[in-house]
């Protein structure tokens, strides 16, 4: 976050101000990285919300004049409707302009807005890997994404194109990582759309009886259960492929400690669940916000 | 945690002054619940630590003298060495005195204990639904038990021994749920014991090549695999009946999601998810340290 990158992004127009809008809006003007800020959504509550929060600093519900004047416009709505979003504001968007979003799929979405750009206006996928069982423009935090993770998935675009969108994540305080939208969705698949999978299959073997003796582990543990389950759906099932896969791996896992607890052979049973320890031990340093 | 209860618990001996040990022995001091508090153990650098911190008054390594006194004595140590500690202890504990403990199973320890009982000498399983992943003396705190749920499971008992146990967890700021053996068992095998397998598995599948692109919803899931592997070995061998059929549950819940992502099937998956989202949403109030 150096501070000749103050106002340097221009003008930045956020497609969808809720909880990942509304906080990139809150970190930007924050940080003074952009000269104004449109938001850009359908619902006036929600827009007038942003307004009197200061994440944006003008609102439309009309998409092509909230796109006329930015040099950058964010796509922040959910996975379903980004593609939709980018054939809105393509059309009105400057020469020079460049667009990207913050969607926890990428490949159909990359796929599907590469096949729509015009000349002159580049797209670069995005997604930060941060966010919280909450959603809406009340949760926005300035400092959401401050030491997180944020992945792009440059397809075809020119350096300083991605440099631009590098120093917008940069700037909120995120940690940029760059890989292909295939690589992006076999990641996220693991680390992100399984995890819900067992956690709310987890919530329902847990059911409502027993609730209220769990722990802080379980807590823990059903924690992204919470989060909305239609923008979940659309991930799950937009990432179909790769989540099937990465369950698959998953239940080959447990099967194998099953397995050892089955013919409680407590020596492998130990030994495997100190491997999962020490792997354990070594995402605490490589994430964020634990 | 009444005043009146102040120093009403008597002589409170801790076989095994480790996180649980220790942090018993710290609230009790802190709270003036016992009169005196001695822990007994086997390695003298953590009972000189225990010492050091105030979680006990006095140290020793011989069970017999330790307990002799005591009007409790709390066995501390992993599940594997409380029917062992048990028969150590009993032969020489006074008329009138009462054993518990903090095991994470209670089926098989409280049958084995019960069987070696002998008159004047009452037990009730015990265990504190709090700690963490770490373990040790170091790591011990006053406030440890402080809004958790401590479940006992007397079998044999007289009204006012209990009321003494109840009283004690009571002062440590928990609060008491009494249940069978089995019913203990059943339960924990599915809000804790298979977590875990969970926790262990996922942190398998993910592999040490993504874990930088874990989000804190990963880090929170993965937590419990970094717990003690020679514990929960233990306990997932004792407790093997039940973590298998809480397995089993799992299983068809996760399944059945799985479907639902193989056929497309958007409106189903949804409302699981949904449904899954309000179960989880009722844990928080009920839940400890969340």
């Amino acid at each position: 976050m150096s501070r000749n990158t103050a106002k340097n992004l221009g003008t930045v127009s956020i497609i969808g101000p809720g909880l990942i809008g509304a906080s990139i809006g809150l970190g930007l003007k924050k940080n003074r990285l952009a000269k104004s800020v449109i938001g850009i959504g359908h619902r006036r509550v929600s827009l007038a919300r942003a307004l009197k929060m200061g994440a944006i600093d003008r609102a439309t519900q009309n998409i092509a004049k909230g796109v006329r004047d930015a040099d950058i416009v964010i796509l922040c709505t959910s996975v379903r409707l980004i593609p939709e979003m980018a054939a809105g504001a393509i059309p009105s968007m400057k020469r020079g302009a460049v667009l990207t979003d913050v969607g926890s799929t990428k490949g159909e979405i990359v796929a599907l807005i590469e096949e729509m750009k015009r000349e002159g206006i580049a797209f670069i996928g995005g997604h930060p890997v941060a966010g919280s069982e909450q959603r809406g423009v009340a949760a926005a935090r300035g400092d959401l994404f401050k030491g997180s993770v944020c992945i792009l998935t440059p397809t075809d675009c020119k350096v300083q194109e991605l440099r631009k969108v590098k120093s917008l994540w940069r700037g909120l305080g995120a940690r940029v990582r760059v890989m292909s939208p295939e690589e992006h969705d076999r990641t996220l698949a693991v680390t992100s759309h399984l995890p819900l999978l067992l956690a709310a299959s987890l919530v329902k073997t847990v059911g409502k009886g027993k609730l209220p003796y769990c722990g802080p582990g379980l807590c823990d543990m059903t924690r992204i259960a919470s989060s909305d389950p239609a923008l979940w759906c659309d991930i799950l099932l937009q990432n179909r492929r790769e989540v099937l896969s990465a369950l698959a791996v998953f239940q080959k896992e447990l099967d194998s400690l099953k397995s050892t607890i089955d013919g409680r052979w407590s020596r492998i049973l130990s030994s495997r669940l100190m491997r999962a320890k020490r792997l354990r031990d070594t995402i605490v340093n490589g994430s964020n916000k634990s």
